[in-house]
């Protein structure tokens, strides 16, 4: 091999894991914030003075695809726990949030998740929030890849985005156009928090600005029953009524839904964010997630927020995925392999970001960790795609990188301080601490 | 305060969790392998020259327990995944044992999830396997508290403990008296694997010498269904009328119970491992352990081996046992302090150690973890429990002390060479992978 080899960043000497196949002793080359290289460190003519990324002992993949979260609600943590759904939002999250909800709330919620995503393999996030922009603005300071979604939640509109739609959502796309690794969508909390009019706007705004729509579906039986009687349809029946599903969407759960359902999903391969934790936690059901993806649909694991889960670490979360498709559908439903496909390039397809991120492929965004595989709890390691999802835990990331550039390194973060962070984050539990006892 | 505080060994500064109450800044001595004074650091008289280990920054607590595992089998972690109980045991893990089970494949076993369990809490774990003795040499280099259950499945019967019952276990227990934090146990190892004349002779042995019994109970609907064709009754009524009950008994799952089955176990205070990881990935059903407990059965939680799990860390455990109980019965189903319960004294109780170790009380063993609650994913902790339950995870305990002696401090093996058993089994992986391709 002549090849000039130019990468000025190297990922070097991991076992990487490839589109359908596993290359031991790897040299991943890093070019303009993209995988220019892929070959083996023997291989590799390495430019004098690159930087190199030592991932011995480690697997080299891509980084995690986080399918639907909430990091501006971070600082409400274990907010309710042991509540069913609607009594926690309810009861618990939406009067707080009404109290507290700020800009302030939001930007240091994302400041708290972006340090545990980054420490926990996550580089791409699904997020949705009120005050939103503040969220990018966080995550853009983490330098994470995030998919930001402003809400609307007419029953608890704390920042005010319903009172006039059209100037919240300009707004809002032109806030984060500045920030780089941030793509906007509109995020109408759910069918029974916003009125059928305005889901036509919504539609109406993502056809026009080609924007996509990211809402919970079908997270409870309440919610279908509500719709069933109010409109004699299933919620996705409704929205395709309105044409939702011509657009690009992605849901949230899609625990109660029915094989016409399914088939609507399936058609417009709609991304599904599937949220285990989260769902079990909160007593619902679970989403037939490979029925979904063999009629169509792109399913990522997501972690729902830190008040219904209680922690950001998707190697956990996938955990459950596959323990809990086991448990409903018999050992065998669904393969580590999978699983791993949803974490990382299905994630990405879900998300509207298939061809950015999710794969070590030349071309695609470096977005690349490093997870430790020296630990006890690591051997034997029969198949590396069973230590990732039944072994392993967030905790063993060692190094992630975010479109060519080292978030972390050999577990210290190199985008935020993270004891001003965790400072911030403790300040704000004293003040929720008295709406809370 | 004038008492004399001449502990040498003084656990300092976290957040202790004692029964019923929350210490901050706590000093807890030690003294003789016991814990001697529970008191705060301003008014704690440490003498000059005593030991010190640093909890700032953590919860101290009770080291956890392991109800049900089996460590001698660890250095088959993640053979057979996605695979149904009884085909997984019969088509993977049976054969593979005949093969390769040896004293050597015991002690390896043990000492890679001795490493495995200390770096992530646990202190004392009830386990069960071919050659015990072997399990239990490591677990004393460990310096672990084990309750040690030889095996005998019939079916597979691959260190002969068939052959000679009595001579069997005779020399088992008489092997291990050497080991001063090693309990040994009867362990038949279902009612499907063992004769029922071979459970008469459990039962008589136990009674004349006073041992306990470990096994599987109803772990599945088959077992259920071929107990009831062969004998007209469930495996606990069975046992029942051979007098089992009247030992000392610890059952692991007892998944697929009756209320006729769960009135006898809660009658006779029988201890019961949950581990819903182990039942979830192989597809079986939810333990009752609600209403096991009301009935006055004393539950643990356990990880089962890295062969159905596929780690041991028993923290994540008690995250999936919380939600498997709010998935099946409705969030608010379990509490987060009724967990921490059965992962400390109740656990302890369940496991026949109720009287030495599970809480951090004076006169009770110096068995004490800290678990580091600096982190990004540990704030805002509104409640430490459900920190520990539904955030926190086994690779943030910092320290471990058992029976007065530090195994682990700053993340730092003190009783193994962890590189030693790590290359070890990756040895053993080498050669059992030839039979697993």
């Amino acid at each position: 091999m002549s090849e000039r080899m130019d990468a000025k960043l190297w990922v070097l000497g991991g076992t990487a894991l490839l589109p359908g196949r596993v290359l031991p002793d790897a040299a991943i080359g890093i070019t303009g914030g993209k995988i220019s290289h892929i070959t083996t460190r023997s291989q590799a003519q390495i430019p004098a003075g690159a930087r190199k990324i030592d991932a011995v002992g480690c697997l080299v993949m891509p980084g995690l695809i986080n399918g639907h979260t909430h990091t501006g609600m971070s600082l409400l943590r274990g907010i309710g726990d042991d509540l069913p759904l609607m009594a926690w939002l309810n009861e618990r999250i939406f009067p707080l949030e009404r109290k507290h909800a700020s800009k302030e709330f939001s930007y240091w919620g994302t400041m708290l998740a972006c340090a545990e995503m980054i420490r926990s393999g996550t580089t791409t996030f699904n997020d949705m929030y009120f005050f939103e922009d503040e969220c990018a603005r966080a995550s853009d300071e983490a330098g994470m890849r995030m998919v930001a979604g402003q809400s609307l939640v007419e029953t608890s509109d704390v920042d005010g985005s319903g009172k006039n739609l059209d100037a919240t959502f300009d707004h809002f796309f032109e806030s984060i156009e500045q920030y780089k690794l941030v793509t906007g969508t509109l995020a109408p909390h759910s069918i029974y928090s916003v009125s059928k009019e305005n889901w036509k706007w919504m539609i109406g705004y993502a056809e026009t600005n080609k924007k996509g729509i990211h809402f919970h579906l079908s997270e409870v039986m309440s919610e279908m029953d509500e719709s069933k009687q109010k409109y004699g349809k299933t919620p996705t029946q409704v929205l395709a009524e309105l044409g939702l599903w011509e657009q690009r969407v992605t849901v949230a759960h899609a625990v109660c839904v029915t094989p016409e359902d399914i088939a609507i999903l399936g058609k417009h391969r709609v991304g599904v964010s599937h949220n285990p934790e989260s769902n079990m936690k909160l007593g619902t059901l679970v989403a037939p997630i490979q029925e979904l993806r063999k009629a169509g649909a792109r399913v990522a694991i997501g972690t729902d927020s830190t008040a219904s889960n209680n922690n950001l670490d998707l190697l956990q979360e996938a955990d459950f995925a596959a323990k809990l498709q086991a448990f409903k559908y018999g050992a065998g439903a669904i393969k580590v392999e999978e699983i791993f496909q949803m974490l990382t390039a299905e994630g990405a397809e879900a998300v509207g970001l298939g061809e950015v991120t999710g794969s070590l492929e030349v071309g695609k965004a470096a977005d690349i960790i490093a997870v430790d595989i020296t630990g006890p709890h690591a051997v034997p390691m029969y198949n590396p795609y069973s230590h990732l999802v039944y072994s392993a835990s967030g905790r063993d990331v060692k190094h992630s990188v975010i479109n060519g550039a080292i978030v972390m390194e050999d577990r210290n973060l190199m985008t935020l301080d993270e004891q001003e962070i965790v400072r911030e984050a403790a300040a704000w539990a004293k003040r929720l601490t008295q709406s809370v006892s």
